[in-house]
């Protein structure tokens, strides 16, 4: 059977129609599913400017304009694979613990027969639950992880489970393969030299934004590859990897990042890797103007659809 | 069978969840419905700032706040009748009368089984086929008509289909009673001393803006329903009827109008007529501001929906 | 010779055009005028957020919308005197005093044959060099002055031209009238005590902001009206005695204030006045939202053309 | 010894200088104080738009323009009691819990001396520390309550403490005293008809938004008055009693408000009571337009500063 | 006779005095004129986010700060040519072929004494008309396009006339030369595989903004300029071009575009090329903030009038 | 004694606590000081857009996420130097004479007894100022001059000093070492060719955006410092060198300018220059979006503090 796509453009007007992503069939919608963009609107775990509750719904508001064909990478996601917008995970918005383990729930509950999920947060905390329900079905995996911040700090304020801290309590829960992972885009000052230390420890290399500039997208690219080679990787991208200028929407911005043609670009490099799950977070929409930021983040989401379907090309 | 209502706030935080209006069901997602929210995406008449094409989708976002019981007028109007979203007319951005045509197809489809829509806009032009499709159903209806402008100008730039000049062709197609109709809310410069004479001769009485300082919220409510009696009502609001503080987004905004606390406190001292049809029209929303206007137009639906329920309060 | 009036607006649409107040003819477009509308667009002398200095630009833009015919006040403005949009009083920017003598000399120009002006600002500095303008021609006059703020204090930092002064300046330089002048709209914090004490001294009386809900819109007018009797009227609006709701645009916003429903009813109240002069001053457009504030700037103007125009009104 | 005021105007421009509420001097830059506002950067107890962390700061920056004598109480307040910026209490982002209780020890030890405490939200959760504090100096207390909702109902997802609870939780605890405590302002929809019964069972009135219209500011401060009476005060502003037009920078906000002249003039209609303790809460900054919900904010703080103060005025 | 320039800005300040383009004068202010950059205000055929009917509006309000000697090209743009605001061509809102047909005259008319037009649009449907024009004086044109989207789509909803398929149109009209043309950005998903192919059919090379990372600017520019020669040629810069973050202010932004550096780079690199025509189009102001896309937009006019200036150096 | 840093962000949130730059301490707060950065709020000197004088509140709001470490130069500023925040220098807003004067004096004051300070402004005129007082303790510098004007302009409207003219009085005034000055950045039209010839004069080399495309960031930082070599430096950066995709808020805008993370590398590769001074400038907040501005201008001023403390890292 062949998948059902996106609502017809020339029949129903893209400023019109489904709210979904991409104007994508709902979950419920079609008998069954290959891929689920599913939002996680949780954002009880940021550390200064809140509001990426409300990313989920801003990134499919983004996403009207997107079209079938992805001549980047030569292929039609929707027609190769049954892609469905499986709706928001609801979480306790006054609970941390409780809404981790609700996103974990969640993304079990639809990756269980197979399916792969794109998470659209929320804050960065998500992450750690959707690696769990990742690493429930395929072991420790590769963390490739696009981001101005490390993100493997201890605690804040006493609290274990924070948007600064995913990826600390992922390598300590095992989650992680050793020594496959890499954080691209980082910048920005930290609190201690010792941070870099620590995330060396938990098996991180690090592609600083400011290398960009000597290694270009390619090369960039071929230093995650090399890390990363065949394992089951995770991908999680922190939009804040964006420059303000081109993410301004977004809860800790730090300037000197990448551009959204560095970062697609980069995306594309990644062909051919074993992706298994992948999260766009930290779209704050109340800071964002014109929508630029939710655009960027469904052009990610797409390219994130795209990469694995590449390999299912229609005949 | 009880109706399926809004999606529970204690369950499913506001932020998240369906983006139909006020959380409500699909039309698709129950076997049946008394009263349809629809959307009339399509702003190809309008004379100065285009964009309320995005209305429905602003005001479904405007409506996440809304809860189920209606202290003002003591009712529970999802409770009492069915009411649903049911999505978008798919409208023809480039093809004034085609657009229509489409509009008028769409709500006599919704309201051949005896239900009742009410429409956002859209453009003001999109009252015409509203008016058509009553009429259908009806015969002529008293028009209650909300808004800073006339609206019943002849042609601009000889097209005779725009968001000013639907009730004069609403008038010329005898789709409306002869002396029931009302403008409330009207302001600012016309073009011509005549605008008024030839309003009159439409059948029209016009309650000014500034009318209201001295007849109070009640007094102005009394004179429509003086005017109306019980006939069958069309219900037509302009948001822009609204002084520009309250709503900025929209297209032709006009100084000295309204407080929002008026315009609902009117349509409430409004209950008790006969209502077969309504729309809320004119919300831009690329000209908002924190969605003051989606919200002061999702209330105002809110209202519209809860006055005829209001005799049907649960026992 | 008839006047020429406004581009029409069915042959060339509202968005396109001259961008002139309300489209109407430059000055060197016709043979003489009646009334100018001309800037000064000199900000020099604010004491918190400039910006005034893009003020009349701003307002020109949002007079677009104005149509020719004046329901409220049954004229049609710029049919029964020529109304030429003057452009901009060139002034200097970094110099208080030489900008005030710019302004003033500018004035005497387009004022000297007969003309009457209407000024917009700028900040209200810009009202001192008008009044002198004014005085040159029509001797002292009474002032009536819409505002948040008294504006006669004495200095800032030891200057004594700034937007709070210049009706100190005024008095003390005979530009104005015994007892015959009113502030409407004054509220917020004083300095001191002695500020009101000082200002009853320069023959102000004051209409304060929360009397109007007593007065009404006619009572506030009529107190106007008995203070001004029949001496020749200088007309200051400070959009400001707006709330900010209204016109968020503005360099020192104060709660509480106006709504522009009420300042428009309040000049039309006026109407019979021996207007000889008037301003609209500090509309800031970077604090604007949606124009709402430049839009209701420019309603004011509309007033301020139709009041004296309502004596000459077509047979 | 006299108290330290406000930085003159005169000499440090008013948007330079301290960022202190109203550039009064800071709680450690003077030996003793009578008076402290303090900030209660909290919100993790929203249902909606987060954001009001950001609060305290954002009414700090929109009280720049307060001057040091009120001339609608006829008082300084600044000259007759000592009033300081104590600063925000550091409050936990990821504890409930935790955070109210930081919030309770900060105002404690503020008030432990017999100073009085304007907090300044943060969310209303934040209120319900605030009347403990209160209480263990004062015993049970009057509520003066304005805002859009009744922030009396029981529990959202399971948690007990958050914006929409506090003053439920406060009768539970017996913090307030039986039957003299209201709400002012209210408007739009509850849950369910028992919402009112409830709150009506905790002690509370209830003046609606709409009946303002009839009572006019000094009926509703009649109303309120004569509930109170004599009673110990505890005085709690929800920003979001103003219509969005006022204050779009909110969590909640709901359409048919009051206007801010309608706020300050109410609240200077309650001269006279005993208050104890007041807070201005819910001002989310990244939703606001221009300050103009900060700067409502702020004068709605000048006026708590000046209630109290009226009774000693210098001699 | 010497051309008539700029306003002087050290006269007259650059927020002040008239709104022509660069304040340069209006065509009825001169005797005649060698370029005239005139507005095209119609936006009745975009897809997504209409507004660009404003467009020539910001795009003027944004070209206040250029100054008259272009360092990058070592020109005087103003001094060697008679350059001259020409106004809007009134457009009809309401349709589609009259809009176009009545853009095609004003050209043909601004044109027909050998002068060369810019048009700022208004949305990229305009073009055609404006091929049409050039086409009548010059022949077959070779397209240099800037653009995000390849614009060779059939039609939209039945449309053959949209802003997504102007060269489609001009192809078929035969207003291009054979394989002279070329897209520079194109980037973001097609319908179809087919999109690339129809395309190329119609005679059209691409340069894929993507490729801009390996070939530079100067290499970009070569690429155009190999295919180009020494065609006449018409340029025509749709805004969206560039990145979101420079161009927010545009209706189908996509991510992963241009910098504004890399665009007034491409265009300086194209000196020497025989322009008998350009425009810029798609600016949405409602869109914008600060200005930024139309400050871009008006460089981009800058550079036009530049390029063939450069060939008339002063001596 | 170790210098006290920053308020610790594990104890009190980023968005709550003091308003200082970075949360450091207050001048008053600590016994002495090698570093004090100081507000300039003064914005009477420029000829587009005001505003300037809220930059160094907006400057230090932005500053709030910075943390201690700085992993691009390995050094933790604020742990080998006392860095405090000495408030803003009271300037006179209506006399800029006057207010340079208080510039200067204020600077002599705090860098009197051996400390450097970095000057958050305010408009460009304030860098005069700040280069007699480095001249005072230092003479003649090199200025290392990032931005996309030349500021090397002579009077405006017969002013001499504005924020065009700086460096033109300043190398009249002798402040400046011959030949060993650069401008990094440079682009956009000038007022005529001789311009250049003019600034030529004055001993600048000037590094044209544009040339970045070739030069790289090393390079470009290769050339100033081949340039500067051991002279002591006074850097100044007017926040306008970014594009204003990146820096919206400023007074005049530039197309084609620098991204953040090519002025941070810059800034980075002059590590070891012998900086005596600085200033961060031209800041508009009213203009800025979601504080990208301020951001960006904050860690300029980062970078600033961490140069020369790059050499005295801790051992």
């Amino acid at each position: 059977m062949e998948p059902v796509g996106q609502v017809d453009a020339l029949e129903v007007p893209r400023f019109a129609g489904p709210s979904t992503f991409a104007r994508l069939p709902r979950r419920e919608d079609v008998p069954g599913f290959d891929v689920a963009v599913v939002g996680a609107p949780f954002d009880g775990g940021v550390s200064y400017r809140p509001g990426a509750r409300f990313g989920p719904a801003a990134v499919r508001q983004g996403s009207r304009l997107i079209k079938p064909y992805n001549p980047a990478l030569d292929v039609s996601p929707f027609a190769v694979r049954q892609v469905v917008d499986a709706g928001d995970i609801a979480c306790n918005p006054f609970d941390i613990g409780g809404a981790l383990a609700q996103v974990e729930a969640g993304l079990r509950e639809l990756t269980g027969d197979g399916a792969t999920a794109i998470t659209i947060g929320g804050d960065h905390s998500i992450a750690l639950p959707a690696l769990r329900a990742a690493h429930a079905l395929h072991g420790p995996v590769a963390l490739v992880h696009f981001d101005a911040h490390l993100d493997t700090w201890d605690t804040y304020f006493g609290e274990p489970y924070t948007h600064g801290t995913p990826f600390r309590r992922a390598a300590e829960e095992g989650l992680l393969m050793r020594d496959a992972s890499a954080h691209i885009g980082i910048r920005g000052p930290l609190y201690d030299p010792r941070d870099q230390v620590d995330d060396a420890r938990f098996g991180f290399t690090i592609v600083h934004c400011a290398e960009i500039d000597d290694l270009g997208v390619r090369g960039a690219a071929e230093r995650v590859r090399a890390r990363v080679q065949d394992a089951p990787v995770y991908l999680s991208v922190d939009i804040d990897v964006l420059d303000p200028a081109f993410a301004p929407g977004t809860g800790t911005p730090e300037s000197g990042g990448m551009t959204s043609r560095e970062l697609l670009g980069m995306l594309r490099g990644l062909a051919g890797l074993n992706i298994v799950g992948a999260d766009v977070v930290e779209v704050a929409p109340a800071y964002d103007h014109a929508e630029i930021t939710s655009i960027a983040a469904a052009a990610v989401v797409y390219e994130l659809l795209s990469l694995p379907a590449k390999d299912r090309r229609l005949p």
